[in-house]
């Protein structure tokens, strides 16, 4: 049976080892052209602590897009056996390079993490990701390899043939993107095929943030469990982060990855448990170690320990980009804090609106929010009350009042993506 | 450096390992539903020679339809850790298991035979195959991965990225599908790039069957040499067959495969040389040994020695389909012989006709020959003799004398695959 003895390490013992890696990490990082100039007079032996990290440059996309492709690459091209690239829509592409040694740690961090999530090797897992470039596919491919998983390369799309593959072949375990699950469950059922007669039960979901109600939703609808996951390319991939099968939170594996959550702003860390851009440090990579990445994501660590008892920290759901961060009364707010509160209230529609205002020289925050049409005929205090309980909700989260408006169903203009539900009439007033 | 002893095993040491592993080989399969009940009573240990191999059953596609999903299994689904499938487009998939020694012997089959075409560990190679269930991606994949080489799993399609890639990495091989080269290479001139510039040197084609010329095209438009090869995803996929660097045939790798090359009508053997149906055992495979299988390849043995000194005999080019094989006056033909003579002769141009026809109660063939303009305008003697070497070239390949119709650039019906080249009247005129 599949087990990585680093799944049940102390708090120390990470501690002890985040700090041994460190030191090895930075060393080694001093070989490439990037971080050789970067940490030029750094004495690696000045650090003994975790903490010293702070003394350290940060990295960001740019950083990696400037001195593409081989700034960061800490040997020759030689000893590297894989690359994965990002789409590069945005401009150059941004690359990863692997040696040997960071495919088969990668492929154990994969293993372990979809070992915590239940998946064993007797299982037979349909990977329904893009192979190729993009670290999705081929990251978890070889995680499966490695558990022993009798693994389903089907790729994305062509919807008919995955459901057929899973029929035929009894198939455990999916992986599978939240957006494309939805669809997917969609397709099911216009096919007339019963969930309760589909034998998946665990569905490794991720790589595009989402809520805790779409995992309900997908877990209902598919009829199995849907475990998060978190992962990006300049981490190597999927297996940054996993659900334990307790779904509390994503354990990061901090033996490979030093986390930290910082203000974007101030770029000091926040208090615990308080929302930040996450920011992190390879300590096990050879060929490209990365140190102290902003990855714009934002989230926060959960306080206390998993009831599975790891020691491994736990990231909650990704909270959005750190790009779409408004500072209202000098508080940080974040479009996806809104978006959770509402979409918990039944009461709720599909749309809503935040428009950002000023009164005299005070920012204002309002949600315009749609109301089911069940709940719009009842009398105006029952209204009243509801835009009442909108507002204190947002506000224990927020840590602001916001106004609240609330109109009829389809009142909103349809917005695309997330961009679309922020107005800033800020600047019109100033 | 990478290197397999087999490469190097002599006649006699392949034909007694042959002897051994096609015992083993029928032991094996014995355990699966399907060969159990084939084979039930068969002595394996009366199997004395590779010759032997013909007292066995020949299997087909459709008994590996007939006997989906798990009927050629050897063992339980526990020990399997990969499947691929065909994309089953016509009718129930094909699907291939493989435990995990029988991912290792193919990834050292195809790393075997990269390592012949020059392929070498200090290499970049970039992989432009789709990934997935077909087994042209992940098969190469995993070749170039054992051989070392800097991989670049950039998939199908995505041309401007695939050529910013070569570029941005200064590539030394590519694993492209000929029709593909063909476009990549328009692509490149489309863009301004000068392959003289381009680093590539070695292209690894094959999936398609292509003449010569399609590969010297190749070879000219983006200045590399090109390597024919052979697999098939009953056999495991790419790695069955490949040229080593003097592109003479292709070395097919008899310590893991017999191949036979059997007349389609009679299943009898050839004589050595002549063309016939491809029929393959594998004798090293675990999960899903197969035995006798029916490619419908058509293809005959290279004779002698290879120039390299290899002893695994060599696969000519594929031939086309034994379903397309023709029988004119008791002599087997297949169109492929009658495109090569022609697409050999520079004055013909880009299509041509196979008419089949009955006089009294003979078949005869007729092929209509589109000829390029500036060879047209000649003067009747020069077309007449023009019209007698192409006769006597296709007497010399397909051992008839065919009639020969000389017609003009553009005049006869564009055909899109195969079949359409043949017009069979001879149903008419019974």
């Amino acid at each position: 049976m599949y087990f990585d003895t680093a799944e049940t390490l102390s708090r120390e013992e990470i501690d002890n080892l985040q700090t041994v890696r460190l030191k090895s990490t930075v060393e080694r990082a001093m070989r490439s052209p990037y971080y050789g100039e970067k940490l030029k007079g750094f004495n690696v032996d000045s650090i003994t602590s975790v903490d010293d990290i702070r003394r350290l440059p940060l990295t960001t996309k740019q950083d990696l897009r400037d001195n593409y492709p081989y700034g960061l690459l800490t040997c020759s091209t030689d000893e590297i056996v894989r690359l994965h690239a990002s789409s590069g829509t945005t401009g150059t592409p941004t690359v990863i390079f692997y040696t040997q040694n960071d495919l088969n740690t990668w492929a154990n961090l994969m293993a372990r993490s979809m070992h915590i999530a239940g998946v064993r090797a007797e299982h037979r897992f349909q990977n329904m990701a893009g192979y190729g470039l993009f670290t999705g596919g081929l990251g978890i491919h070889y995680g499966a390899e490695r558990l022993g998983c009798l693994t389903i390369p089907s790729g994305a799309g062509n919807t008919k043939r995955q459901i057929k593959m899973i029929q035929d072949f009894d198939v455990d375990v999916l992986h599978i993107i939240p957006s494309y699950a939805l669809y997917f469950a969609g397709a099911l059922e216009a096919a007339g095929i019963d969930p309760a007669t589909f034998t998946p039960s665990i569905a490794l979901i991720g790589a595009e943030p989402h809520t805790e109600e779409v995992r309900r939703k997908i877990e209902e609808m598919l009829n199995l469990k849907a475990y998060n996951s978190y992962g990006l390319s300049e981490m190597n991939g999927p297996g940054v982060a996993f659900e334990c099968v307790h779904q509390d939170g994503m354990h990061v594996w901090e033996d490979a990855f030093i986390v930290e959550i910082l203000d974007p702003e101030t770029l000091e860390p926040v208090k615990e448990g308080e929302l930040g851009e996450v920011v992190m440090t390879t300590i096990t990579r050879e060929g490209m170690p990365i140190i102290r990445y902003r990855t714009k994501d934002l989230c926060r660590f959960i306080p206390g320990t998993c009831a599975c008892g790891r020691a491994h920290r736990r990231l909650d759901r990704i909270a959005g980009r750190a790009d779409d961060m408004m500072i209202i009364k000098g508080v940080n707010i974040y479009p996806m804090q809104i978006e959770q509160v509402l979409m918990g209230l039944p009461e709720v529609g599909e749309n809503y609106q935040i428009v950002l205002e000023k009164e005299g020289f005070i920012d204002q925050i309002r949600v315009r929010v749609e109301i089911k049409e069940d709940f719009f005929e009842e009398d105006m205090r029952i209204l009243k009350g509801l835009q009442k309980k909108i507002q204190t909700q947002l506000c224990n989260e927020i840590l602001v009042t916001p106004r609240v408006d609330l109109v009829q169903s389809d009142s909103l203009p349809k917005s695309e993506g997330k961009a679309q539900r922020v107005v800033d009439q800020r600047s019109q007033e100033d």
